[in-house]
């Protein structure tokens, strides 16, 4: 497999959000590895409500990780406080 | 895509509280784009109570982040203890 | 809308509780605006035991946030340790 | 209503775990006040085992908190490593 | 009740795992105290893969926990970076 | 049982992603010991996203704790800010 994350580091929150979908999405690809079966699911899946909250909540779990590891973007060493 | 996410900082609790929102709903939108099948599951969930205890986890999660970004909104810089 | 939420502080731990139960209602106000509608769902939600536990799940995520923000309400700044 | 929660502070981890259960179980009390309805609903969640895993869950996430506010009860300042 | 709960400190990340599973279970039997309803619920959630799921989420949170306990294990005390 | 996590450090975040699937898998492991359930419960959570989803949310919480052993690997120990 190629590498798909090099760093936890990104320029932005909004860069860091995209990471954080990317790392909720690879966990699904790594349990279903077959794209076909996937493709299936997704219709289903983002048209009920419930899906799509459960599914929004690992995005903030790992969000909650990569703001960390970027310090949550503070502009300088002490934090922007 | 325009920016939408530029900093976590917030000058309020309350604002920060609506960042978090911001950032639950995010995920909802990139993950189902299509603004008329959301209006269509908006009135299911929104009168399930699991579904909307479901969604106000998400917020919390992000809320969690949030906070720790602005350092809990602190008035000064070793805390308000 | 008028301002609900000035600061994360609370002077006990118990009124950090109640802070808490107030961030997780709040989110259920804002997605669910009418309280005509919340109000038929409450005897509902609350006679079900897994709603009742999934509240109190949003509620333990929010008393973290608050309980960091009030460094845990240690009562010197070393902590009680 | 009296006092419950003066401090988050205890003595011992396995009195701290006891905290979190008090934790876990005040929010259920809040939100469904009527020990006449809460008493039906015991034996039903206590024989559902995905019920007693999700109320796990909430005392969990509510150990954290107690663990962190006594800083996982170290027995000097420097933690034990 | 005998201590069941001493400390957070392990020797070795596999033993801190093992107490994670120790604190999940734990609230099971506090919650059920019955061992018969138990044993009765074992084959049902073993074999159900969204309570198999839910029961290590259970498991993954108290981790962090007893990780964060024992910093993570670190060989010294700056970390091992 | 042989030894099968002896530290949370790795060398970069996607062998530390590995290492909270790993996280994951063994607590299904543990707690339905016999492969052959397993294997026949595997097509069906699989195929299920809401399965999927739960599965990566625990994904996401170990990857949480590994990230904060790693100290979100960075480069040097000041962070790279």
């Amino acid at each position: 497999m190629e590498k798909w994350l090099t760093s936890l580091k990104t320029r932005t929150p909004e860069e860091g959000y995209e990471l954080a979908i990317k790392l909720a999405t690879k966990s699904i690809e790594l349990i279903q590895p077959s794209e076909t079966i996937r493709k299936k699911l997704r219709p289903k899946y983002s048209r009920n409500p419930d899906s799509l909250i459960a599914a929004s909540e690992v995005i903030a779990i790992h969000f909650q990780t990569v703001a960390a590891a970027n310090n949550y973007w503070r502009s300088d060493k002490k934090g922007y406080y």
